[in-house]
């Protein structure tokens, strides 16, 4: 137990480093001055380089090891955390500091040549930085080791215990399937009248209503923020401290809202982690596709649902007085509203998961040695054809829409669509319990968040997901209850 | 020079750590969510060990020594920096760790005490630890060492190369002449009609009106912004990232307005430093002293002047119509009035520096033992009822207002008068160039921040605060320009 504790101390050192950090990047990306970024990224690479000085330290193996000498006096949390541990610290270890380095440079640069390309819709600019991605990728792959293909590795660095085979089985079920729904979704609000909501929408009173729906989920303000940045996202700086963002369209209060949903669902599972484990693996959120489940539950299946605007369309009309002439049933089709879109960002619940299909594809294909670069552009405009019916105009409406490639993240893109599955299986999961069923009719989601809690947050990463998944709904990660979900919503019964 | 190099750098580094600590302790004080605190406080104490360890290690001072060694080789400012990392590394290193330690505890209880205190008016709560605070202080200042009082190392931690003896020859010339100022000033004020301004003010309006004063005085908002908090600071978290704060009060623009300039003050004065020398003494604001001059010549000097009005007062007019119906000369009056107050920081230009005085005082025979803790309330109120001719009602209304006891801050006081004095210095040196003069008359202060940045902001902390008066002035700091001022705008040529 002495030598566990030692080595969960240093641990929860690296964790006060790392979310120092992270109060940094929060600032970056919501107050800082235009000028002060250059010092800023002083202060963050200090940062970084004693957290990773620690995380690799000699003091730290010892402590593992001494941990690792009395495993067995430990309990299931504690030992998954040593396992946990292990595992990454022979993950960094593999990784000679030299890599490391030339990643950072090689990423840095890709990601300035991609931002510039997109600008201009000039692939062939991003394609030499894309290719040393890919080789830094394979030989990352290489050094941490893979059994069936390279890309297992990749994959395994977002979604534990992943494998790309599977993921593979799932996404091909999904296709056809997935594909079809699209259809009959965009044909279906082709046919509605109403396309969208009528005056416009203060920013003061967007913020009053996000902050009333996130706290009536359960967020807890005294724990947590909302602020205004470009690119919405949810970070966490303690284990009391967690930050949400979202961005303002005065001409649709919906798109706030369903930003604040979508995050408000990562912040609940942050939130929701035991903070008495902070910065250990058992209080940490396990991968990935649970994180993005968390965030697609709240948003979707709880916020675009019947129950859900029964109770909030009243209040949204006291806020937004315009709102009072129109009928609950034609905003219901705006909530679900469909259409097809070239950029992945932009699509509606029942398109999405084929933009990630479409890029796992590639992915796959690129780092197996399949694909050449100088073929992504056309690969990619023939696989959206296929899937969409229609061809970006150009690279930037395309393949170079997304910076995931130039951060060197190759192997994220599939978690969207795992957590998108993940969602619709836990929700279906939780409605199985006549208590949660119930409240959530009456739009009451204490109980929902209660199993959530009890079955996914607190668990932390003491499971790999897929044993998660198993343990809350009684099966590993599977594209049924997703595929049910989308057609009960998006075709009819 | 290569010597000098690395002892700048390991200054660098240390500047590094610690803005890292300004940007969590500025997060702090204006976002931070309420069950946030506990774990702020383990980042706010990770980074400060950090900081205190490289501050104290053997290899700063090894290459500080290496420095010294080739010290003939630097200019100017290099053997100013050099001079100042000693003149730490000896004070630091005179306290042992026990006693670092020791204070840390007894301020942080003492600081709970006095809140607790000053809540029920209740001087035995916190006279137990002011005993203890003080005991401290002796300790440190023996451990420091002095020439003529205990006192005299105190006060040096906040005003470089000040003493004792000449702080309170300065503040004896002040006191009775301040005395007449400050009834001839009150009584002015009882004799004009208007009390208050009409109406109420939009804090965005506030916000519109603050942000384009501060940016017309030449405040930067690509390296620094104006966030709220209850109690308004400046804080620097990088070379080109300066932080301000300020409240508002509904009824009265001015307060956060005069809040703004005077943070603006401060904020040039930080915006103004060498930024290639950031983390460096010679990039450094010098003393609390001169520091205050800054924030107190924006906020008096020029926000509290005829010319500034001229200027502002119809521009605030068009934010706030209801002060169409105002007359400049009753605005003025309200700009300009003044009235005893138990509370410093409520007190008036006009009559705040006997708030200084009476601390000054106290402490300076708190320090040598001839003033009894329990003895302070009666000894508080006796000499204000001698400086302002009324008596404080309790002792939350006297010697339990102000925190800086209760956080080990004896010897601070002093440097709020010698701001003003410096101030009033500062600004009339400045005016004695005829290019200032005239742009000032026509509400220009370009030329004026020009002069006090070459002057002033330029010089870091190359120079000792009197000889730097010296240099812009042509004499160390004295009393007569300060006192000419009052007298000019509260009594009458």
């Amino acid at each position: 137990m002495k030598a566990y504790q030692k080595v969960a101390e240093l641990a929860a050192e690296l964790a006060v480093i790392q979310s120092a950090g992270a109060v940094l990047g929060w600032d970056q990306e919501t107050y800082l001055p235009a000028r002060a970024v250059e010092h800023r990224a002083r202060q963050l690479a200090w940062l970084g380089t004693r957290g990773h000085a620690l995380a690799t330290s000699a003091r730290f193996e010892k402590a593992l090891e001494a941990a690792e000498a009395q495993v067995a006096d430990l309990d299931e949390r504690q030992q998954a955390n040593v396992k946990q541990w292990r595992w990454r610290m022979e993950r960094a270890r593999k990784l000679p500091a030299k890599l490391v380095a030339e990643e950072s440079e090689v990423t840095s640069r890709a990601k300035a040549a991609w931002a510039e390309a997109r600008r201009g819709s000039d692939f062939s600019q991003f394609a030499p930085h894309l290719e040393r991605v890919l080789d830094l990728a394979r030989r990352k792959a290489d050094r941490w080791g893979w059994q069936s293909e390279p890309y297992d590795a990749l994959l395994e660095e977002y979604e534990r215990g992943a494998r790309t085979a599977q993921v593979a089985a799932l996404f091909e079920r999904l296709r056809p399937e997935l594909a079809e729904i699209g259809q009959a979704a965009v044909e279906r609000s082709r046919q509605r009248t109403m396309k969208r909501l009528p005056g416009s929408f203060p920013i003061e009173q967007q913020q009053i209503l996000n902050r009333e729906v996130a706290e009536s989920l359960g967020f807890d303000f005294a724990a947590g923020r909302i602020d205004t940045t470009t690119h919405p996202f949810c970070t966490t700086l303690g284990p009391a401290d967690v930050r949400l963002t979202t961005r303002y369209n005065e001409a649709d209060f919906l798109s706030s809202l369903f930003g604040v949903l979508h995050e408000t669902g990562h912040g609940l599972y942050e939130q929701g982690l035991v903070a008495a484990e902070f910065g250990l693996p058992s209080g940490e959120a396990v991968s990935l596709g649970i994180h993005e489940s968390q965030s697609r539950l709240w948003e979707n299946h709880v916020g675009r649902s019947e129950a859900f605007w029964a109770r909030w369309f009243p209040r949204a009309a006291e806020l937004f007085p315009r709102l009072r002439k129109v009928k609950l049933e034609d905003f219901m089709g705006l909530v679900h509203r469909s259409e097809f879109s070239f950029i992945r960002v932009e699509a509606d619940e029942a398109t999405y998961d084929l933009h990630i299909l479409l890029r796992f594809g590639l992915e796959r294909k690129m780092v197996a040695g399949e694909l050449a670069v100088a073929d992504v552009p056309e690969a990619w405009n023939a696989e959206f054809e296929a899937l969409f019916g229609m061809r970006p105009p150009d690279a930037a409406h395309g393949c170079l829409q997304d910076i995931h490639w130039s951060m060197g993240g190759i192997g994220y893109f599939a978690t969207y669509t795992l957590g998108n599955l993940n969602a619709a299986q836990l929700y279906a999961a939780a409605l199985r319990r006549k208590t949660v069923a119930r409240a959530v009719e009456q739009a009451d989601y204490a109980p929902l968040l209660g199993w959530l809690q009890k079955n996914v947050h607190q668990a932390g990463g003491v499971y790999d997901p897929n044993d998660l998944m198993q343990r809350a709904t009684g099966s590993a990660t599977n594209a049924k209850w997703h595929l049910a979900h989308l057609r009960r919503r998006y075709v009819g019964a």
